[in-house]
């Protein structure tokens, strides 16, 4: 049963277990108390916040613990924004961080009045520093910037955009939720924020590092606990075993990093090769070593997962055929790549290299099965294989065209019906989508440019929008 | 090593031990995911719901999952308040709620303006429903009340408040913290809040129960889980295993309630036999079953914490001199009572007879170590016992008069100096102490009070305050 996704969670670390269990006894009782209960789950809490500091990089009376990684994150943005009241309400953020990141800067604005400026990323989904750097201003009162991008694995230029964020005054807030497993972030960040149950630490701990210096004024009611910056009791069994965990994972990062590296090298390269039409997304390189994204044209990303699901294999997606929110991921959008059939593959420490090998024999026939059921055109390549190419028609005169209506039909309805119909329309003609769909906006596009058509843009119709695509082969 | 402290920290319940462990296979994942894990993970949630709302009374889409009662408390009250902006920004809660209530109340008014009302309570601690009723006025927007006090048992006639509050359209969220695991509360509340390791449950899950039709406007940065009102990735083992020994102890909570309730009648009853110069506080009837709290006079509460430490006793204090913040509890300063040697003892479920009586039998010999320590003068019935009795002094001629200098020094010495010169005035006239240890104000008109002398008030001095006491006897 391989779990793929441990991007989303991580199953539970042995390291993690044995903590939490051996915890259990000794670390119940209320920490701020005199009595020896209280002493013995104040030394738990001491221990663990001496080894979560030393993991991060920081000193253990700048680490407190939170109830989640997206406690940590909105406690830590509240915190500096307040804290830089006087300085000004503008934060700024890539487009591509996680939505924890987004909500916080967005609710800050909508309390405040702030304005939040989203940094656009490349076609990898990386921010460039100097990008970053000339979006800060006199107000600017936080940057946030993740260490490595949640869906498609792009480790960010943290080192050169903190030292930008230095250089102005201006506190960086390093979201490290998905790297920090596999080392610290480097450079001058202000504050960092992670998540335990990422590393297979257990749910209900996160990490907040505010670095000394940092103006910070916790929001909230007041609470003695944790410096004021979460309050509540301290879950310490889970404490102990986040810490515990998060220096095993460690102990075993950098061989452990080496062999998922090369196994999602194999289904980098082996997926285009055996699934057609597949767009792999994501730095190749400047990545997490466990994670890879791609996206399937003339798939349903729902249908896709189900059916990954049944022959065993849990993956995510950020296919909005596959959400509640009915809109593609914002990582793909800012990226500007394909969002249908979408599947995001995080691999845990100590996946088998049989198991990617059994998902790479699996998926080509669960792609291709969900493709007919949708009635999904062929491939060029495959249709190259029947009959003359469709390139070879000759050049007619210009001003044919045809409109397809997908009007309330969902993600990939639309660009199937555009692919059905192209070879109606001679080279130099062009076929119109009405489509409602918000993942059209982004996937009619990124057809173009993967079957090397123009995209002509889109225009507001009398019901959805008008995307106009010209036949150039 | 008998555990007196339940009130702040219960130790793990075994059934919770066995839920957390049972679950921490199962439940892990992401449960809005739709693999199979995380279908596991969402079954296991929803169940943990149900089970969790049928003990609170409400229904399961009534009920989210918290990181701590803190967070439900203040989640609960932010929430009611904002949607309820409209109607204004009154705060109505008794003056005797926990801290996270008070400061939830007073975050309220900083950021909105908004005004708190503190419902006085009579000398058990208790609010009266009329009192609380005259209170509210057309602009309040939320009341709270704790179902039974976490310093001193006592039970608060929530039902009639309830009552109250519906006919005036006020919503009342209930802090039902100490007594959940006892039973359900009765009455029309609208919102509840409680936390499971104060019955068992592991740390780090708190629940929060806002009935239909309860005006709620979630605060701080969306997030799709538990309705927007508890953002983060849910820790479900910890929830499981609050849910299965929320319902285990309440299978045994009619049995224990009366086991407990008989042991500490005989605490409420031997103590002031056993310990010359005690105040056992709280409502003798209308109480938890398990929590009593007494104050003796002339004592250091820090130095008696550790001595029944030392004597394997761990229980806690709300005295002044054992708290970093060097004010008295809030609790008993409302109460009006003695606040010095102050000790509550909660008793864990399965107590053993055996342990409260060796409580009694240390009880008194650690009391007067104390007190010999602090040079504290002998009881009056010792006295009594060593010559004539004070009270059978002739009154002589008003205008005789003490000033006694206890500036800079901690309670409980300021009383201790009134009592060693008290008897050197005689009866008409009267003894001044200056005091500026905050407990002074609570301590010196409870000491009147527990020896039938007459206190006439206080006047800001040079330094700190002067306390006046004349002798009647």
């Amino acid at each position: 049963m391989p779990y793929f996704d441990t991007a989303s969670s991580a199953p539970l670390h042995p390291v993690a277990r044995q903590a939490l269990q051996a915890s259990l006894d000794e670390g119940w009782a209320d920490p701020a108390r005199l009595y020896r209960e209280g002493r013995r789950a104040g030394l738990l809490l001491d221990a663990a916040r001496e080894a979560a500091a030393e993991a991060v990089g920081c000193r253990p009376d700048e680490l407190v613990f939170t109830p989640s990684g997206t406690y940590a994150v909105h406690s830590g943005m509240s915190g500096v924004l307040s804290g830089r009241r006087r300085v000004g309400g503008h934060v700024a953020v890539s487009a591509v961080e996680h939505s924890s990141v987004l909500h916080a800067a967005s609710a800050h604005a909508a309390a405040t009045g702030g304005t939040v400026t989203e940094v656009p990323v490349d076609r990898y989904g990386a921010v460039a520093p100097d990008t970053y750097a000339g979006v800060l201003r006199e107000d600017t009162a936080l940057a946030c910037l993740q260490s490595a991008n949640h869906e498609v694995g792009t480790e960010q230029p943290v080192a050169a955009v903190a030292e930008a964020c230095r250089s102005r005054g201006v506190p960086l807030l390093v979201d490290a939720a998905q790297s920090l497993g596999w080392g610290p972030v480097g450079g001058a960040w202000s504050v960092l924020a992670a998540s335990a149950h990422k590393w297979g630490g257990p749910a209900g701990v996160g990490l907040l590092a505010v670095r000394k210096g940092v103006r910070f004024a916790p929001q909230g009611p007041a609470d003695e606990r944790e410096s004021g910056r979460a309050p509540g009791f301290q879950n310490i069994p889970a404490i102990v075993a986040a810490a515990a965990s998060l220096r095993a994972v460690r102990a075993e990062a950098a061989d452990e990093a080496a062999r998922l590296r090369a196994l999602v090298d194999r289904i980098r390269s082996r997926v285009p090769e055996l699934v057609p039409d597949v767009e792999v997304v994501g730095d190749p390189e400047l990545r997490l070593p466990h994670l890879v994204t791609f996206s399937c044209l003339y798939v349903d990303g729902e249908a896709l997962l189900h059916e990954l699901d049944r022959a065993d294999f849990s993956v995510s997606s950020g296919s909005s055929c596959t959400s509640s929110t009915l809109t593609p991921s914002h990582v793909l959008r800012a990226m500007g790549v394909l969002s249908e059939g979408n599947v995001r593959v995080s691999l845990p420490l100590g996946t088998p290299e049989a198991e990617v090998d059994r998902f790479l024999e699996v998926l080509p026939g669960v792609v291709s099965g969900v493709r007919e059921r949708l009635g999904a055109p062929a491939s060029p390549a495959g249709r190259r294989a029947e009959g003359p190419s469709v390139t070879a028609a000759p050049v007619p005169a210009d001003g044919s065209s045809l409109v397809v209506d997908a009007l309330g039909r969902r993600c990939p309805i639309p660009v199937i019906e555009l692919a059905k119909v192209f070879d109606e329309v001679p080279v130099g003609g062009t076929v119109t989508v009405l489509a409602d769909d918000e993942a059209a906006r982004l996937d009619i596009p990124a057809w173009c440019g993967m079957r090397g058509q123009e995209y002509l843009g889109e225009r507001p119709a009398d019901h959805g929008v008008a995307y106009v695509v010209r036949r150039v082969s």
